[in-house]
């Protein structure tokens, strides 16, 4: 079943620990057949190490287990909600890599310092507001994603491929899970050096036709980076 | 004498090395058969590349060498007095890891700042008061023990399994050696986000529910992280 | 055609992720046949991992290609101004690696700040003014050239191989593009080492005396670093 | 001639790349022969990769090349003023490795913060004064080495086996090659944790009594660390 989305998640998966963004089994990677409705998903709390394509669990969009024999993420909620709410989202990712945590933790969202970030992300990557006593006590995974998609409320996700949950860590996503992963690591970087751009020079922001410029580089109809 | 054991505790040595956590021969881990009241330790001194079952000491818990040619690692009273003190504790790891020794260096207690830290630590991790010309002149490596101890007070070291020496460094601990590197792994990710947050953000510590949310996820009867 | 350039810009961009100075395509070299006046230029958006000597692209001095089934760099036309400004260059190299690129973002010139820096580049190694709206929004990537030309003015780019463009990232070059690799490499650690000196220590430069004379033992006539 | 010495210089140059202490070719490793008064030095500018036992170099005290077809290191002036002033030296090493580089552009002595310096350093590692016009302009590598000895007097250079030199780098030694190399690894590590120490912390300096215990621990007669 799904078995092609299976092998594509998986090796998703697999490409984090490469990629050096997560330690032990911090960290997840879905992927979604939107024909079938159905997602497929890092199995909870399992070693990267030897995890296989049999250990991936499909669920439902509302969560029920449709296939796989082990516990599908303790996240697993909050892709969903995201997957329901972005009909663009083909993959979704969520790590604690350190500088996107390290943002996560200050509590402020990443201030657009500089190409690279523009070459990816249009405008700052935004920091979710914290959440209230009851959204934590009653269904957090799923409250974790309506505060994400609050925080997106009237802004494009695919032109902003990835957020920080405050306290907590980052989520990004992309057409498919190995771009989720591909943004996982730019988000990574772009959190690392905005960091210390902002120690040395607090509130430093980059032009902002230079980051429409850079950003329309890469995206929209007059793209002209890559091969066509 | 004690094969399986030698092995568990020589292969939590070896992952010291792997993971980063150490600079030639600076730490060490044990692991204690609770039954025997036997307590497995790295020698002193002696370089991981080279290091075989044969070189782990057995050592009573008064610290007299029962088996073994090599004498034990000058930080074994350390050890001996927390598993006297702490019967929970099945494994034990030191090290001087860099951020962790930063903190011990600088000499405060990390700031619990994000849910990375609240999955396995509750509350700050501790760091201990300076010792006293008394206790370092005398027997300095029993008292390390007694600091870490009083520190603890009527604190469940299961609920924070480690703390962070002053002046000196990390140790942590869990169910047996694997958990304790386990821990120590964590301690020092956990220590490296809480440095960079505070050095932007100071006093900026996560909110109680959200750690209580999250620490109960992966601990106690209502846990439901992992696979049951 | 140009088979053996072809070969040695291989090379040097491939050494660009072997030295840790990019993420995925994030960087391109290129190195020029100066009899011929052909520029051979690794393609847009090609990831490192599959790139063969067929990959490489022949363009002439205004762009044409010449050679070559890929759309050069985007950034192509940035090389193109330099070559034809500068003609001691042979190799040129474009990268985000971090440290220079943070400096970008920050907006500052890299500080002369201790003999590493002067075995290489005397002075300060300039970062470009930002570039106007119209600069930015017609030919981009010829103008980016022609701020680094206007930051020269002047000054020779051989005694300072290297330069940071403004919210955007460095460029090098060499007599070859290995010796422009290698001088990306030796910037990036340079401004990683200024970054902590001027974070803990603001507006430190390093004694004129000494620069001269470290520039002077690797430069010039009487260089005697190095064997003859 | 020396052959065994050859070996051994070799294998501890070749440890500094490992050991990450250098980029490209800045750095050098010496070891003496103290009956013969000859010196085996690495070679001038030469790649680590190719380097074989043949290349080393042998000079007498003077600087008068034994035997060796390559030119010796531009450093050796600075190693042999050294050996001839601190007899218990039997190896030296020098390199920009980056947080003992990043202390020295600071200018400032890097101080003793806890147990890990203290097991190696007595009190604070010196950055020397900066040099004169005239030191620079005339012979600069031996006086270089002069500055150090300047620093140390009436310290016993066993008791701190490093210095950094100021706007420059750092410089290491032992009783042999291999130990210059290993202080050279501690030192940078003790510097990089001292840094952010000192960042977070300024003028924290570790207890003197601990100190003392510590460098005891490791040093002089009723040393109980490692094997007998």
């Amino acid at each position: 079943m799904l078995e092609n989305l299976k092998e594509e998640v998986l090796k998703a998966n697999l490409e984090l620990p490469k990629k050096k963004l997560i330690t032990y089994t911090w960290g997840n990677v879905s992927g979604i057949d939107r024909e079938k409705g159905l997602v497929v998903i890092k199995p909870s709390g399992v070693e990267y190490s030897n995890m296989t394509v049999e250990d991936m669990v499909v669920v439902d969009l509302e969560g029920n287990i449709v296939d796989g024999k082990l516990r599908p993420s303790s996240d697993t909620p909050t892709h969903l909600v995201l997957y329901k709410e972005f009909e663009e989202l083909g993959g979704i990712v969520h790590t604690h890599s350190s500088w996107a945590t390290i943002w996560a933790q200050i509590g402020k969202s990443i201030p657009s310092c500089g190409t690279t970030h523009a070459d990816y992300f249009y405008g700052s990557i935004p920091c979710t507001r914290k959440m209230t006593r009851e959204e934590i006590c009653n269904e957090y995974e799923k409250e974790t994603g309506n505060v994400i998609i609050e925080e997106f409320m009237g802004r494009n996700p695919i032109h902003c491929p990835g957020i920080i949950v405050n306290d907590h860590g980052p989520f990004t996503w992309g057409k498919d899970a190995n771009e989720a992963v591909h943004n996982a690591v730019v988000l990574e970087e772009v959190a690392k050096m905005a960091y210390y751009t902002e120690l040395m020079s607090p509130d430093n922001i980059m032009d902002k036709v230079l980051m429409n410029k850079h950003f329309s580089r890469k995206h929209g109809k007059n793209a002209y980076y890559g091969q066509k």
